[in-house]
């Protein structure tokens, strides 16, 4: 089992927590795993027409700024929202944004 | 006096509010207006070195996603928060934002 958890050490940053979060498709991302947990592979954008490169770019702009975590299962990533991390670092934050967004 | 407020009308899009508060001038200059009220021409960034053609992008970002409003008095802009909209729109957010903030 690999580790993708690669800032997990490092400082998250305001400015670039709310760039990864200004999209809608990151958004729904993020809200998918609030709800239901960590996800295998990009099962949160399942339901989106989105081409797999495109999904891998949104995953990635999440993990490097530290808003979800992934490990490696055997072909697949399984995803998971570090909101213990982002609540502790960014009070309130999170929530608001899940609460004002419109999946 | 000219108004400036562009998108007074238009509704608040969560992704693009997330973008234009995903910079640290821009979160600065939020930030100032939050504790000042509204303040004349680029008076938020007077202490930061930053070109004027820069401060200008700034604020048009801020503008067009509805997070600042601006009237025009004689050569300056006066820009103020549009804190009840946001409020409104976004329960929470700017003020989890502004709450986050080390300026």
């Amino acid at each position: 089992m690999e580790d993708y958890a690669l800032r997990k050490t490092l400082p998250l940053k305001l400015e670039v927590v709310l760039y990864a979060l200004s999209d809608p498709v990151r958004l729904h991302i993020v809200h998918s795993l609030a709800k239901r947990g960590e996800l295998a592979c990009y099962a949160a954008v399942a339901g989106l027409d989105i081409a797999k490169s495109t999904q891998s770019h949104h995953y990635r702009i999440l993990r490097e700024a530290g808003i979800i975590a992934q490990r490696k299962e055997g072909v697949c990533f399984i995803s998971t929202l570090r909101k213990a991390d982002l609540d502790a670092r960014f009070p309130g934050l999170l929530d608001a944004v899940l609460l004002n967004f419109q999946s």
